[in-house]
């Protein structure tokens, strides 16, 4: 009794508070510039986080995402035997666009899983048993194949269980090549290759370029997807753990290869499967894509280590390596992405997953309104009635109904 | 020269502090409780706004939408002379579920806009020229059109032009039925009808039950998508702004008929087309729906004035009403929502809109693992290839390619 009284007062000060006279009335026309009056929390953060705007028209680090088929790659005849996968950043060299990515080439995946499977010889998992391959285009959208980058090896060599999401730094006129090489288990640390050319001959550094974690650490056991930069006249090195597989953590070094230094404030990303960093203004921004409770916002830092929501996005790309010109530039204005390459699954007996091209505007290059719609094209039935409930679910909500109604 | 060298002694200070000693590490199991030592930006997230989860799985305010077909309506075999748009909350009555909604029922519409199209007769948008029709379901899947609640007046009287977007309030055992009747040009006051059952008959109040936001006011010249719930012992109606269609506003009364004082923190809604409320455990939820900068996130106010963002969610459910079986009962434990009506268009010379079913998981009534995927099911390639880039944005991305390579 005590408890509804209290809340009856509280209740009515609030009234009295939100429909009090002598406030001002927000007008027709946004004002550009925060207004004195007391707001609400949505208007607030209209102004504290979107720059008074509304609408994600003129945000800069919104966009929509267009896909596009990419020619020249062979999957032959999609039979899942062929698998192109985790592209790493687009890089410009030699008067050509270059992409590296894995590349599995075997028998169909093995429908059986543990015990019995030949997982030395049939993947077990799309991601596994891959080669670093590369390929070039003068346009982004036809590529050419131009082979192994980097071999997966004999076990027990590191990498032999696969060779996986390799990453690009481009340093001191040098090419250095990041990626997982998986063992046995879940052990997968990141290590790295270096060549003068990116057609390689590549030397390899043959043990990991980053330690795990210490065990107990949120990056202990495993480490994903490497993504070198070049930030604050450092390599920026931002990869993410296995095990909680949406933190991403940051490790640098004044050297390719190290000793690369872990951020203390690690994690530094709470969402992103992976999330794909790019370099932004005086900044750096990232895609959450897919996994954890921001997913599907696009992120931004003036340090690298303190990431923000810039804005929320729909249909991200996947398993997405951007054309980042200012990647390694150390510029104090990047101009941002407009391209990437991303990748998307084929489900069922013949599964396999193939390399795709997105276009967004999330750069100071081009403006784009069409890019920048908020509603874009809206689902279709199909689209919706896909994402169907279970028969179970049905059973559920029709007997919640009856004995709702029952009442 | 001078800038540059400030610059180096920042990034350097800044390094000094997030790579040094004598810091703890962020552990692999993520504590429940926050961290006292410094984290990211990200990580404080996590703890000041996600409750210590990292993925939404625990999150009670997300979900994944699941869509049904429901059966019962005649769209005169999709023809596009019959739309069903627009639903209002489900309330449950006389043993039965209820629901209100826009009905179409005219020639195709106009395929010209403009002079020369009758568009007294013939429909110049999807939703003019409507009704406000009701229908009936003992489970919620199947449906009994039961007939028309209100309908459309001849021209000149209020609401000729098409009754829209109505929704309904239970009061001391009346029932109140809000919609849009709109006029000539963009007039579309919001008014309201009531009787003493579902099933009518309707008085209509014959003018508007809220008037205009003063000229030069967000909420000037047109009203739409009214919400009446009760909370704090009050009517709360909210309604979407017309001209800024993502803004949302707040008024309340002591009874239904008014009169209607404005929140003074008005708009209380940045994003959302309709931004659907509910009533949630002490407070008010809101689903972001399509529009503004803050679409695709579910929002809680304890004082349904200050929204703040719990969760970014994906496939939302467009022009929803939703089953809210607090909605009227000014509970401080809500239950929040499980399912309910929605709609889906169909585009081209069939244009028309139709209903159909949402599931979801955002009520303390039920725990469904599934329906809190974080990932739930990619989107498939033609999915993605339907939202491709036009051929102008093509051509632009291959001379772009042209001239960056040339550089």
């Amino acid at each position: 009794m005590k408890r509804k009284l209290s809340t009856t007062i509280v209740a009515t000060l609030f009234v009295a508070s939100c429909f009090g006279q002598n406030s001002e009335i927000f007008p027709h026309d946004i004002p550009h510039e925060k207004p004195q009056y007391e707001l609400s929390a949505a208007m607030n953060r209209v102004y504290d986080i979107y720059g008074g705007e509304t609408t994600p028209q003129k945000n800069e680090l919104y966009t929509q995402f267009k896909y596009s088929r990419i020619e020249g790659f062979d999957y032959n005849g999609g039979d899942g035997t062929v698998t192109r996968r985790e592209a790493s950043r687009v890089i410009k060299a030699n008067g050509r666009y270059y992409v590296w990515y894995n590349l599995r080439n075997t028998l169909p995946l093995s429908t059986k899983k543990g015990e019995g499977v030949d997982s030395d010889n049939i993947p077990d998992a799309d991601w596994n048993l891959c080669d670093i391959a590369y390929a070039t285009s003068t346009d982004g959208f036809t590529w050419h194949e131009e082979g192994i980058a980097i071999k997966r090896p004999a076990k027990p060599t590191l990498g032999w269980k696969t060779l996986s999401t390799p990453d690009i730094l481009i340093f001191k006129g040098r090419y250095y090549l990041y990626y997982q090489a998986a063992g046995a288990g879940e052990s997968s640390p990141i290590t790295v290759a270096w060549a003068d050319s990116p057609d390689g001959p590549w030397t390899q550094l043959g043990e990991p370029v980053i330690s795990y974690g210490e065990p107990g650490a949120w990056d202990e056991h495993s480490m994903h997807n490497p993504q070198p930069m070049l930030f604050n006249g450092k390599v920026y090195l931002y990869y993410r753990s296995n095990v909680t597989t949406h933190l991403t953590g940051l490790a640098i070094a004044d050297n390719p290869l190290g000793p690369f230094v872990r951020c203390s404030q690690n994690p530094v990303m709470n969402s992103g499967h992976k999330a794909q960093m790019f370099r932004y203004k005086n900044g750096i921004a990232a895609m959450a894509v897919q996994d954890g409770i921001e997913a599907n916002t696009i992120q931004f830092s003036e340090d690298g280590v303190n990431f923000d929501i810039s804005s929320i996005c729909i249909r991200m790309p996947t398993g997405a390596g951007v054309y980042d010109p200012d990647a390694f530039t150390d510029s104090s204005s990047a101009r941002g992405i407009t391209w990437g390459i991303a990748h998307v699954g084929v489900w069922g007996e013949k599964a396999h997953t193939y390399l795709l091209r997105f276009d967004c505007d999330l750069s100071s290059e081009i403006h784009d309104p069409q890019l920048k719609q908020g509603i874009g094209i809206p689902y279709t039935a199909e689209e919706l009635f896909r994402h169907g409930i279970s028969p179970e679910q049905r059973e559920r909500a029709i007997n919640a109904a009856a004995a709702d109604l029952d009442e």
